[in-house]
């Protein structure tokens, strides 16, 4: 089955970008614990300082929607929601290969 | 030192959109041997049937620099060229953290 890709921006103020981008590792630090998510990554753009950009892989789109229920994402939400000016899903994937993906040969 | 990421999009005919993943999908596997080279995702947008988008993640940029100038790099583009409708870079990052790095905590 393939696997299931998201790329996505939030955007905040300026001065609460970093704050922002703190609370986004959180999330990835609980996703080491979610068995279904293969990469979560959070990226601070070099041009854009308001923005901070998620890119995540999961086993399929299935453990994608469970994980958006689990209560370590809930609250991490409630405490990003006051910094979140946008939010913008660029792009959705429905295969992911390539280097670097757990147990996957390219 | 941060690492460095990449976000990019390249755009075929439909009719060669798989050719081309394809094309690209050679290029993570010869990244397997580039040390510098942590992340090199293929990913196919559930929407545009004319596109590929690659994530790169670096150690740094000089390693992401010296890669452009392998042979085998240059050879795979040489072999996509001719498919390649339009290449956009979307997003550069100057620092990327997250769940499936390799050797960093998150």
């Amino acid at each position: 089955m393939d696997k299931f890709g998201l790329y996505g921006k939030f955007t905040a103020k300026p001065e609460n970008r970093d704050m922002l981008a703190a609370i986004l590792m959180e999330a990835a630090s609980s996703m080491e614990a979610v068995e279904g998510c293969e990469l979560y990554t959070i990226n601070l753009s070099d041009t854009e300082l308001d923005s901070v950009y998620v890119y995540e892989v999961w086993t399929d789109k299935d453990a994608h929607e469970a994980s958006l229920s689990l209560e370590a994402v809930q609250s991490l939400i409630l405490q990003a929601k006051p910094l979140i000016t946008g939010m913008e899903r660029i792009s959705t994937f429905k295969q992911v290969w390539g280097k670097g993906l757990p147990g996957q040969p390219v």
